[in-house]
């Protein structure tokens, strides 16, 4: 008897927010789904994981036949408790989405969107993350929704190589996105990444604030280069960090030798 | 008139940790030095950030000649504000750490202490995370003093390449390491990831815990294997994660033709 694939579904928005329950329903087609998500939102969580605290998991009523579960914990514990302690059996895939906001270039260092794609990897499993560049907590998804049958099923079919997983982002544009490429994270940086504010008492806070500045803002083949043109971005991403030794580190391999 | 070389120093154990003071001690040789580290420990915080919450910077007596601050906020926080808002000038290197407890393989994908060293690479600086394989608030740091002595010289004189920085793990040893090596971090994974508890009002919840598993434990050439055997690993770790393409991957260039 053939079992369905299992799919193992989380986000960093919560279990409650509009990105996730779009995802769902694309991906209850393709096998049996379940969806383990942060019970509040835990945007910029990176691949955090909660040390010493206490993780809680509660069910709560399945959607479109999704099995759902919310946790006190980061994206990555999410995926870490679903698979020692609700899933009963190792899932196919593991798909996190799909995100309020961009995780293009640099964005994905800090997503939790993507650190629960990556944990994902690190297990072993072939993981994507899906984001649209609109933050709204009313975005409309239906843009993503071809892009993330194609991909998913194509994951699911053909697998991803050892500490590879996809980031894919698609822009928020009026119409359906004509094209979707396969490409490399652009060199970005954030400029002016705080605001500074005063207290009742004379102290100053800074709140996360400023703009992503594209340091190659004509080169085709980045995601940021895509996205401002209409098209999705997939980018493969590794959480293998075997590197092939660059030549610039010879003088690295004769520290051995000096030590 | 030639200014020292500025130093950024941080961590994730917190500015009251013993590894960092050992590690300023060292530092201070080498250039003008700054820290800047969370107010309490931090760990498993990977490349998180603070969003939407307040943050706040303090000073705290100077240590050794080096002005330190701490921060309510992560260690990638710690690089970020020192950056926009403590530093008069770029630093000419990131150190983080010591920290106390390995790094090593997949440890660093979680790890604070490497989640500040990423965030100085973001940046573009040259950047070391050091760890000490032991937890012990008082590890005796002896074992780790020439290698940092050995590595930071060398990174601030050699620079590192674009999206390279360098995950440096100490074994906890009677003696003085007698070998440093170049080496990949090694497959492995957490297994029993959890313990259960039940609750005074009989709900369960988790705490983290389990047991680092080497999926190739005779392979010479990764950092675990160093570290059982008495050798400190140096692991070049990318946040660059232009990857080539993978051949593999062909049939995700044929996804493009198919949306």
């Amino acid at each position: 008897m053939n079992e369905r694939p299992l799919i193992l579904v989380s986000n960093d928005d919560s279990i409650n927010a509009k990105g996730v329950r779009e995802l769902i329903s694309r991906l209850v087609r393709l096998g049996d789904v379940v969806v383990v998500c942060p019970d509040a939102p835990r945007s910029g969580q990176s691949m955090a994981i909660t040390v010493n605290d206490p993780l809680r998991i509660s069910p709560v009523p399945d959607f479109m036949g999704a099995r759902m579960y919310k946790t006190t914990g980061t994206p990555v514990d999410c995926i870490k408790l679903a698979m020692h302690h609700i899933l009963k059996r190792r899932p196919d895939m593991v798909v996190s989405g799909i995100n309020h906001g961009s995780n293009a270039s640099v964005n994905e260092l800090y997503s939790g969107t993507m650190g629960a794609a990556c944990e994902g990897c690190a297990f072993g499993i072939p993981s994507v993350g899906f984001s649209l560049t609109d933050h709204n907590p009313d975005a409309d998804f239906s843009g993503c929704l071809r892009a993330v049958d194609l991909i998913s099923e194509a994951v699911l079919t053909r697998g991803l190589p050892e500490g590879i997983c996809l980031n894919v982002n698609v822009p928020d544009t009026k119409d359906e996105p004509a094209e979707l490429r396969v490409c490399t994270p652009c060199r970005a940086h954030w400029d002016d990444e705080y605001k500074e504010y005063i207290d009742p008492a004379g102290h100053k806070f800074y709140l996360l604030s400023g703009e992503l500045i594209n340091d190659e803002p004509d080169n085709e083949t980045t995601d940021l280069w895509c996205l401002k043109h209409g098209i999705i971005s997939v980018v493969p991403t590794s959480v293998n960090r075997r590197l092939i030794m660059p030549e610039t580190l010879g003088w690295l391999q004769a520290l051995q030798e000096k030590y």
